[in-house]
């Protein structure tokens, strides 16, 4: 039979950049294509024993059904935790658990954008977010992302013309690919102009915990005062992304929707995973374990840029980031990006071509995206080495 | 702020119906209105030790990303069973591992259906895959639901009318709410119809372990020689349904589309859920577990056919299920449904209304669903008690 695709779905074709990230299942090509925590940064034995004390005490809380919006005493948890720490949430607000962040961007899309409406994202993004819009037939509209977060003046433009704008997506923390922090200021911003327009936020944060150097900057959610921003959080960076335990905090008008078109994607989130992450929070010195996390990566992030510095000072440029997993890195103009993403892959080590991250995917684009926290040290040397001599070709 | 939904998300509104079911929160109101396994069903032992033997010896596996098809050795271990057991599954199928079978009705929709294409659906179906149809603008056509399965020739009337008809929905066995199992002869129909008008089957299968008499009948799959059958497989019934665990077989060039979806959805599946299901699978006499659920669920299915027949022969009528969780009850004609549904409400026992189930939703019913699987034995007796106390306002 010939199969008839939704045109949703039809636009989300493979692309060269697929074919490249293929060849990184080679166990001998150095991954810094992932994106995936380190193998220390789990807390391994805090989970052993929790699950071990779920299974011996509440097995059948575990096993049974629950409720769309997820586990009381998770909410709770995260909903007392995230006010005292980030000043976010406030009485208009309630909390939904999904499965991953992921979902908050499936569950807002699906809620707020008609098709033909127009999502604004920071250009670059991250490519599952955009393929996430474009699954709903939206429109994307890119606001360039500057050293300091989002171009303030080019969003509002966008504002001013987009047609049926409903949200704007931002990463404010440590951006994927582009590693940017946005500025206080522009926080604010971002805020006055939704507010101005009449359009919602849809702040994404997996990474905010994962900061290595800088000043904390608060989440533009902690200013809603006007029940405009929609805010994702995650665990999947600070304890598991394989549990895929994500949250949103938004207005209760808004959740109730989210609720019922979760209802239908997948009826509540897994409840042992859930029970988990309450465990873990409550019981345990989750901070303590951020703070281990952060010196994981503080350390790979340094001697990731120091073999930048040192292999490929004089091929790449980049901005070093304060936190997250990535490194955007920029080559030489006369280079062709794409070639020089498979001849790193010649030399057995992955990168990710700056192509995926486009708002506009035929947008021109001289960056690479590559991520310190997968590989070993080991790894991270030997894979500088390898991208050097993928840069002699150019040389 | 006041907020715009998006059309597809603003069709779906709360109802009457949840107003009542609203109520069943109460514990002094006896709970036919769910659809839960009894408690007594989940193989707490088991889950136990492997989760345990999971934490000691591979939690990294358990703890990081997966990829979105699902874990390798869960998908070959279904493969084999459901070639060897039911003969579904030929070489040009493959198998993605889901976050239960709720995300399979979702990406079946999201991949094949665009807004204004039909779905066609047995009348009555199960609400959570009707309002699943229906959050993406489906247009639903019903085909009625007779003793031996969906009437074929009205589904042939449907095809040769619907517009861009895309696929059929059935729940062959022990269909949810009717209780009705489709007959061979009605499933080769089906089938022939399907093929002749180029139109999809979506068989749903998340009650056909739970047969407790009759004799057993393959799957629309076991026939599908022309790749025209997506298959959907739960856990839920037989090990837990808070794990949300399912399974999809269905060719592989649309199972591409649908990981593209489900990689927009949730990324991937809880690995440590899928690692469960497939220890459980291969270490474990799961067999014996299923024929050990079957025994509990046959007593209680003919406890309450018996009390009825005692306590309400004179007031509903019904069909005793082969097996499942559901008994269709049809009131008198003189009595309006949905007032005793709030009857027995008043009576504290709550009983799920027709109308939740109605592909038309203004279409008139005098049906009701009652489970027997979550309420103890003595909630059976008292809850039956409690029914004809309200069928007394109308005798």
């Amino acid at each position: 039979m010939e199969y008839t695709f939704s045109d949703r779905i039809a636009a989300l074709q493979p692309s060269a950049i697929r074919e490249i990230l293929k060849a990184t299942a080679d166990p001998e090509i150095v991954p810094f294509a992932a994106g995936n925590p380190a193998p220390d940064a789990f807390p391994v034995d805090a989970v052993r024993e929790i699950t071990a004390d779920i299974m011996a005490n509440d097995p059948i809380t575990a096993l049974q059904y629950g409720v769309t919006e997820g586990y009381e005493p998770l909410k709770k948890t995260i909903t007392a935790y995230m006010k005292k720490k980030h000043n976010v949430g406030r009485d208009f607000d309630s909390i939904v658990i999904t499965s991953g962040a992921q979902q908050i961007m499936d569950l807002a899309t699906k809620v707020l954008v008609n098709e033909g409406d127009t999502v604004i994202c920071e250009a670059p993004s991250f490519i599952g977010s955009l393929n996430c819009f474009r699954a709903y037939n939206a429109v994307l509209a890119g606001v360039p992302v500057e050293a300091d977060g989002m171009d303030t003046e080019k969003l509002e433009e966008v504002l001013k013309t987009a047609k049926n704008a409903r949200f704007i997506y931002t990463i404010p923390n440590f951006q994927n690919p582009s590693g940017a922090t946005m500025s206080l200021e522009k926080r604010k911003e971002v805020y006055r102009l939704a507010k101005k327009y009449g359009v919602l936020i849809l702040e994404d944060n997996p990474y905010g915990d994962l900061r290595v150097s800088g000043e904390y900057i608060p989440p533009i959610k902690s200013f809603d005062e006007d029940g405009i921003v929609i805010y994702a959080g995650s665990f999947s960076k600070i304890l598991s992304p394989g549990m895929r335990v994500g949250y949103v905090i938004a207005p209760a008008e808004l959740m109730a929707k989210m609720t019922v078109g979760k209802q239908t994607s997948d009826v509540h989130t897994t409840m042992l995973c859930q029970m988990i992450v309450e465990r873990w929070m409550n019981n345990y010195d989750f901070e303590g374990h951020i703070q281990k996390i952060c010196d994981i990566y503080r350390k790979k992030l340094d001697l990731m840029c120091s073999l930048l510095d040192s292999e490929l000072g004089d091929f790449v440029t980049y901005n070093k980031p304060e936190g997250g997993l990535f490194i955007w890195c920029r080559l030489p103009e006369k280079v062709d990006m794409m070639d020089f993403c498979r001849k790193a892959v010649e030399q057995k080590v992955a990168v990710v071509p700056g192509s995926a991250f486009m708002v506009d995917e035929s947008a021109k684009t001289d960056c690479f995206r590559i991520n310190f926290s997968t590989p070993t040290d080991e790894k991270i040397v030997e894979g500088m080495k390898r991208l050097s001599k993928a840069a002699d070709f150019y040389r």
